[in-house]
């Protein structure tokens, strides 16, 4: 294929009326297709209904170990649910606590409990001239998004392939107004990158500013493989411990992309000092979560194989429309010098990087098709891509029918836009 | 029955020889009970199992309005479960945010918001020198914990029969440092007391110092009737509303005592431009809460009334343990001058008033021989009941023999740390 970096003017605006005309076809179709956000679809979240069925008059609700999940207590989680999570997690299950069903939720939490009362008997952040914290982007926008609702410096960091790059991060995290750093160390949103070992051993070793710098650590695809080659993770808490530096870890993921996004199981692990300030705020703030949930999850899952092997039914079925995407940007746009992709061995999206200046135009010009996109710079603090290149595909929710089509369409809107882009200069 | 107060040291001496003896039988049973927590018992949880399988494979998870309750999605709750909370809130369904499990996890996390953001375009509380709150005693623990744990000082206001002393709340809602107040105002937590009229329409029209000054309105046992005299509240909002207050109420409310303590639903209604606060919040903290089990409610339930009528249920079985628990203080306690306590029409509790300074005698008393009770000074805010003179019983939880011996065995030991204190002064 073609580089269009190389094209002469008159080759591009060739290019462009084709695109045009092509475009214009997509564009009569009326189509009403999402790939905005990574949401699972039905036939994956039918894969789970037999849980709901786990927990009733026959089977009744009181667990293995006596405990009526029906009533009131059990802060932490029934002790079954943090025992799958700890196997997950690589800690001792007194180092979980098993939430409601939002992970997201429980890192908001955190963050507000360190924004009103400190965390590990420090000064409560709101007391801090400025607070920042540390965006690796392309990241996950509602990680951001948090930190920026409780006023902090949402401060970038590069990714690199290894995962942030460790050299900004180790230079940034000097300043003792930084508080701490948002991180997806597997299959990361929206790039698919897995941190490699030594960014995690840089991550649990570094000298910080702040003593009480605390690495947002959301595994949220930590068993999210959609191939035979999964990738791997170092521990990050052991590797913490080994340099004094436990208390640094806070460990979060959840089921909801493996039995429901709207009624799973979050939980949180951390060091034996952070999970004792959490659950005094717990006692305050909430009666228990939704215990019922929990022992429907550990009935139907057993433990964190049942949770490993139920997800390769969801692989099976999102694996072809990740395939889809990625054949369509290698036919239509491979070659031709305007766009480099990754193609991840887990996670939830797919992340294009297209000529600077080139992502808003292309997701407009999608959305003016019909085809819904998370929106440029979406992925980056504060919503702003400073080269507006990347755009986050989100290829789950859709019918591999549908993925298909707006795959093209994807191609065609990229191009167009970068084509234009590339004749702005001729 | 003999009045203690106007007995002869010599009386008071025989009686306590007797007291002792009984209590010392009543020790050597050994007994293990629990009257400390508004826990509803397995008979009442078993009222609503079928609950659980309203939503699964055969039923599938779809609402009536088309949204599939499994997914992301929906963040102030499905449009036929804010619809039921509606009618019991008395409100518009866009004014309700139905919540998790938890109706104290939606009141902390709206005290966290004032605290870190303010409410309506108001400061942040955390940037204020000082915040006071209304504190109604006795009252419910919980409450006074949250606004103690943001570090706001506690105002206690004495409760009477028609709520709390409204010349009192008045007087001290005039100091701008005072935002806000807890209330229980239907059978309230612990004394069973239903607000007046005239004590509604005061907390509506009254004038406060603070501008962003809040109620917080849990009405925890709106329809929670124990007999067929039901008490009336009237409509605190539309009042409110009346005076141009309309922001100043905030109302919580939830299924724990008519579902399942652990997995029910919670949820609130305010005015638009609270709703509109909480719901920007929300964006933020949330992927959005368990629809999967506002589902369930919405089917098993149908609508306000369907709660209602299922609460009927809950009320025989819980009935005849208050009886018990009343006989017992009549029976025993009834004439002697050193108690009193009210006959509530509903609710979870009895509140028992005695002699100033034995309250956590009698605790201690009851602890030693099996029975636990909620600490005595609880239900005032820290903790700290400066007359020593409430204990809370709780009788929904033991069995109803068990709630026999268990109320038998709380007038001995009532009757026994009075007479030691009358003997004091002798």
């Amino acid at each position: 294929m073609a580089d269009l970096t190389n094209m002469t003017k008159e080759q591009l605006e060739a290019r462009l009326a084709a695109l045009e005309a092509a475009y214009d076809d997509y564009k009569a179709r009326n189509l009403k297709l999402d790939m905005s956000r990574g949401k699972p679809g039905p036939e994956q979240l039918d894969l789970s209904m037999a849980l709901l069925d786990t927990v009733n008059e026959d089977n009744g609700a009181v667990t293995a170990s006596g405990v009526d999940t029906r009533n009131y207590g059990m802060l932490e989680g029934i002790a079954e649910c943090r025992k799958m999570f700890a196997e997950l997690f690589q800690v001792e299950p007194e180092q979980v606590i098993v939430g409601g069903n939002s992970s997201l939720n429980m890192m908001f939490d955190y963050i507000a409990q360190a924004y009103s009362h400190g965390v590990c008997g420090g000064a409560p952040w709101c007391r801090e001239e400025k607070v920042k914290f540390l965006c690796p982007a392309p990241g996950y926008d509602r990680h951001f998004a948090v930190t920026e609702y409780f006023g902090f410096e949402l401060v970038t960091v590069d990714m690199t392939e290894d995962g942030p790059d460790m050299d900004q991060v180790e230079r940034l995290a000097a300043d003792p107004a930084v508080k701490g750093i948002w991180c997806v160390p597997m299959y990361s949103n929206p790039d698919g990158i897995t941190y490699s070992d030594e960014t995690v051993r840089r991550l649990a070793a570094m000298e910080t500013g702040a003593p009480d710098f605390r690495i947002m650590w959301d595994n949220a695809y930590g068993l999210h493989h959609l191939t035979d080659t999964p990738d791997t993770l170092l521990d990050l808490y052991k590797e913490a411990a080994a340099h004094g530096h436990e208390d640094r870890v806070v460990m979060f993921m959840s089921t909801s992309k493996i039995s429901f996004p709207g009624a799973g199981v979050a939980a949180l692990a951390s060091s034996p000092a952070n999970i004792e300030d959490i659950r005094r705020r717990l006692s305050f703030q909430t009666i228990g979560y939704d215990k019922i949930n929990m022992l429907r999850h550990v009935r139907f899952f057993g433990d964190a194989e049942g949770l490993r092997k139920h997800y390769a039914q969801h692989a099976a079925v999102i694996r072809p429309k990740f395939q889809a995407v990625l054949e369509a940007l290698e036919l239509h746009l491979g070659g031709k010098g305007i766009a480099r992709w990754k193609k991840p061995n887990g996670g939830y999206f797919i992340s294009v990087f297209l000529l600077d200046g080139c992502a808003s135009e292309t997701v407009r010009l999608l959305k003016e098709a019909g085809v819904v996109m998370t929106g440029a710079g979406a992925t980056y603090p504060y919503g702003r891509d400073p080269r507006d290149s990347n755009i986050r595909i989100a290829p789950t929710y859709p019918s591999l029918e549908e993925i298909r089509t707006a795959s093209d369409l994807f191609c065609i809107c990229a191009e167009l836009a970068c084509t234009r882009k590339l004749l702005e200069k001729k």
